[in-house]
């Protein structure tokens, strides 16, 4: 398979950009400037292209952040702090984000001649964000199909397993963690409060590992 | 209902955006900016949505270009004439645009608390663009409901109706079509060979009436 992949510079997507790198004949990475609060993740994504030769592009978003302001991620609100459940969460939701991520990611395919659109949700995000759910990624597979002459897999293959999973098996591809971002916030150090942090640090406690972003 | 309409400025998305504001309790409109060969197209959505008072924002798809550039409408090849068919028409696809587009339409639906996006798509369109078929409206009306936590209707009132029809509702709900711009090229007057203007011309003759972009 050709795969581009959608990659935040987050662990799971960067996790995905190593899956997606070993099963394929050929591998692109986007990522979306969308207004974030920080660059860290950026950063991220482009040097984990970088080390494994992953062509990378960034799309520029930030037009789009006035128009779907009303997200604790780009502007306007507070991070929230706290574990990550559902009734923090929903204030960091970007309208739409993943579906229209997708949408690109997918004309991007079709203009180069690939055709599979990776992208990294995983169980541990669908009681959160609807677009991350079973349901949302399956009408994306639909649509994906039928938008376009040519047909665009949509591949996701941490869909039905938790970031436990996903650190272990990002340890056994060679993933370095320390070239990930996870924390909403966009200090120098992970803060280890938001409920990003604090779902990170289960998924390497859960695996008995040390996450190296702490040194 | 509460209706975004995505508005090119092109004769059906204007007696679309005539149709949601004779039908909707509130309207607003986006146009989309994705480096278009002429502006004249967005100067007509803009002066429309003026016209009806209705809100009206350009979503600047500009980066989007280098990616998605396999396309006619945007640059790297000519605009191909003759008759509006299959072959010709190819040529000029833009990569999922519609599905983009959509996508973001969506969004802003969700963050303003709309229920309804409105696609101006009719069925002459359907051999040539996919995502204009029927199939692919059914995705898009799918996925839209899944993809957020508040579902958004897929409102496409020409779905099933050719650009005939549209010249004939137009005129009932007062389109000033010449308010409207078809022609794939930039000239200060139609080119009237193109595919787009060959078309428009077959809308109105086949209602007896003469255009009034033509003076």
């Amino acid at each position: 398979m050709k795969t581009v992949v959608v990659v935040s510079g987050g662990m799971d997507s960067v996790t995905l950009l190593h899956e997606a790198k070993k099963r394929s004949e050929e591998t692109q990475a986007l990522s979306f400037d969308y207004g974030q609060r920080h660059r860290k993740e950026l950063e991220y994504a482009e040097s984990n292209c970088t080390k494994l030769s992953v062509p990378w592009r960034l799309v520029d978003m930030r037009s789009l952040t006035t128009l779907l302001s009303d997200s604790a991620l780009t502007f306007g609100k507070d991070v929230p702090d706290g574990k990550y459940n559902e009734a923090v969460q929903k204030q960091t939701v970007v309208p739409n984000r993943n579906m229209i991520m997708a949408s690109i990611a997918i004309g991007v395919a079709v203009n180069d001649k690939f055709d599979t659109v990776a992208l990294g949700v995983h169980a541990g995000d669908h009681a959160i964000y609807p677009d991350c759910r079973p349901e949302f990624i399956a009408a994306l597979g639909k649509i994906a199909y039928v938008a376009n002459y040519q047909p665009i897999r949509i591949w996701t293959p941490y869909l039905r397993v938790g970031k436990g999973y996903i650190v272990r098996r990002g340890t056994e591809l060679g993933v370095d963690f320390s070239l990930s971002w996870t924390c909403y916030k966009g200090e120098s150090v992970p803060c280890g409060v938001c409920g990003s942090c604090t779902e990170r640090a289960e998924a390497f406690e859960s695996n008995g590992l040390k996450d190296p972003l702490y040194g």
